[in-house]
């Protein structure tokens, strides 16, 4: 009987550490499909993502390993299993209409919970997919109490990550912390250019040649959070802002699904503001 | 006998232009090459820039343009003719050396006059071409002293353009007033993104994905000149700031021989704050 | 009452061109919104492409556009109206996801009038988006009898483009000489490089460092056809043949969607076997 | 005493490498700086990089380790040296150029020993860096006569790599078969696009929206050894064969540079007719 499991460690560095994981393995007889490792010299931390197969028992095999690493690490020994998700949205369907029609085709090793919006205009795209949509309005209505709305619906749903794929709303440090490492957005700028609100005004306006976009986890720094994955296009002086933000759109949506696709693989660790991508 | 130019007009928008033009090119039986126009409709202005071949004297064909166009209009009839720079550096070699190398291999219309800089290490490498430089050392002096010794320089010499090939001196207003629309700079970031000093160092402390360079217009607001030219390398969590700015540099020399090359074949218009490239 | 009209113009080169045809707009007190000229010397021949806004009959101004320019010419004076389109696909889901996608967010100025298939297995996608889906199984089947079931199909449809999106059988001559310049297709390699079957495997075999996607036009030489857009992405050798076909996907669909978004924006030329983009 | 090496490795896969390895490095109390590894799943074979620091002596370490790898292994200890290069060129200077100013500048961990051409007129530029130029004429003379010569300075020289810098002229086996994996070539398309003659023209003809160019090693297959590097560029209707050419140098030069920088940090394995970067 043959598992497979991603095992995730980061710790501080000491010397020795690729010995005594790696003989964790030998010793069990596992195969090793895929090893990556990373040492952050500044802060003297050190990152590995390994794929291994054979017969093991996952809670064990973290044991083990727990034993031979620094006290402060964090250990992941994860079985593959589909992962759950929140996606959050406004108006904008791009990006929600890329992440449904990947995992339509079966692209993400996801299920998606729900999708919750503040307008109401997404419903029919996410019902031509069979996913709940919540629509939880906006208008008229304090941060505060929006979002407590919205913390009632994410508290009756079991989830992993929340995708918000174009939700316009700043989310308060209250809610923020409610999810640590567990928000993705997609920004519509280069990071950290054109920081708040317009950035394809933004651009248009300083006359940029190039736009983009980024992919991060959300802290309570609004457009600070770790840096996931950024991707850009040329653009020329032909382009008013409104050609910017249509030809942006197309980054957007590679962006954050290429940035959901790694979280989902768990081939990011995050790495104080950072993130390290294996 | 065949004559040819480039000609250059931007004014504002008026029904009719590109046919009140396009007669004078046809009543005078010359031939269009290569025809680029642009409005900016939010400015209402227009920009045309047309290669024309055929026999016509340069300074009548300019008077019968000008008698067709609003009166606002610039219109240039430039015959071809090597321009005349002027380059500025400090202690990298990349960027100047780069165009060095490509100017000797011809790749530039240009005449370089001199190479100015507030240090003695790039000496040599400028020698190689045959190319006299200036020493003006900044050690010990204030910005203003040692600024008017590099005009007293500049003064005794004849050029079109200043070419910023890595110069890490500020530049004051005053200094930036004598060449309007005639310094062109290297940035070694995306801009806007990483504005002032270190760009590496602030795009590694922000873990970005992409890195990038910018050339641009010297204007009195630093770092805010119209963009000529902007290009990106991606990069990831194994760089340091250092590797970054090594990496960085390939972007830079290129962007910034990008640049030099488009305004050298006058295919750049100033349009505000931004530039139209034809 | 102001109306609106694409014109696209494409003669042999001629002086006096751009004058006689922008005399016509200004005598008529047109708008000019958008001017792209090209003239292929090699050839000889003139393109051109402008937007007009204003008071006039589509039929009128053709005819006398007509009327100024030389005998060949090719005049279209194009007034907005969705352009009817076909999909035609076989198993893989994702171009034709991708254009569904986009289509049902109204980023393409079209009609979708079928999704044609040799398979069944994207009927369930299709009819998300209340699409009539046609299963042609193409099972023990000739080529010339599939076909023509195919063509019975497509002449009780109106259409002006057929998509071949990830459509995984080589057309015959005889059907592509039915619809010229009317069939797009995409080739998962960056053409001319790994012409024919499973350019990934061929791709992966060779060790190159770059793979990519290409839209042309379809004509009967296979893979020959002219290039209306292609991109590319990095790859590397941790990539199996298998991850490579996964990475190229989403170059695919993108180079496809954009190649589509050219021609309902009549904004492509076929010139010979290449093509001129404005 | 600390000394600094790198660890180059490979071997036919086995269970337990890693460790074997990693063992090695942990009983002599050496830091790993860098650490890469790969397996071939479909060869089965297993490469690694490891940059080491500590108290070691090179011959006894590489000992050590060839005693815990298969038989087949190929074990390398690199102690950091420059390495020795000889650079051929025909007539055209970018490349050269690149590395020549790039070699001043530090960027090369190399020595230069000589320039051989089979052309003159690149004497002026490699004398301007004080490298001597060695002219071997290939007027009238068959390739064997020429290749003759050329190998008899050759054999007077002392040298790890062979650059060739847009050397015009194809290779017989027989020369090639001298230095195996030691000559690295510029080839100006994106392989295997364009093989053979002109490039450019073929692309231009082909109707591309992007060129290329690749860097590999030369073997007895024209244009067909293991890629080192390749990039590539957009390009329009606009541009006629010779700008496609012009445009091309620059990607030529970065690629070819990109790919000696790589050589000489011993960042490649040749992996049968592939590579695999570090």
């Amino acid at each position: 009987m043959s598992n497979r499991a991603r095992v995730l460690i980061d710790c501080e560095d000491a010397k020795g550490l690729v010995y005594h994981i790696s003989k964790v393995f030998y010793d069990r007889d596992l195969n090793i499909d895929n090893n990556r490792e990373f040492v952050d010299q500044e802060k003297s931390r050190f990152f590995m993502r390994t794929v291994v197969t054979g017969d093991f028992d996952a809670q064990s095999l973290r044991s083990e390993l727990v034993s031979v690493v620094p006290e402060d690490a964090n250990v992941q020994v994860i079985e593959p299993q589909p992962k759950k998700i929140v996606l959050m949205a406004t108006k904008e369907s791009h990006c929600l209409g890329d992440i449904l029609i990947r995992w339509v085709a079966g692209e993400f090793e996801a299920d998606i919970e729900a999708v919750i919006s503040n307008r109401d205009n997404l419903r029919d795209l996410t019902h031509r997919f069979d996913i709940p949509f919540v629509y939880i309005s906006s208008d008229d209505k304090e941060r505060e109490a929006h979002e407590k709305e919205v913390l009632e619906v994410l508290n009756g749903l079991e989830f992993d990550y929340i995708v918000l794929a174009k939700y316009m709303r700043i989310l308060s440090a209250d809610f923020v912390h409610h999810y640590p490492e567990q928000i993705i957005n997609i920004h519509h700028s280069f990071l950290p250019a054109f920081i708040g609100a317009n950035p394809y005004k933004q651009a248009h306006s300083r006359g940029v040649k190039i736009i983009g976009a980024t992919a991060h986890f959300v802290t309570t720094d609004l457009d600070e959070g770790p840096i996931i994955s950024q991707d850009v296009i040329p653009v020329n002086h032909r382009l008013e802002w409104k050609d910017m933000q249509r030809a942006g759109r197309d980054v957007e949506k590679i962006v954050l699904s290429r940035a959901l696709s790694l979280v989902l693989n768990d081939r990011i660790f995050v790495n104080g503001n950072k993130t390290i991508v294996f």
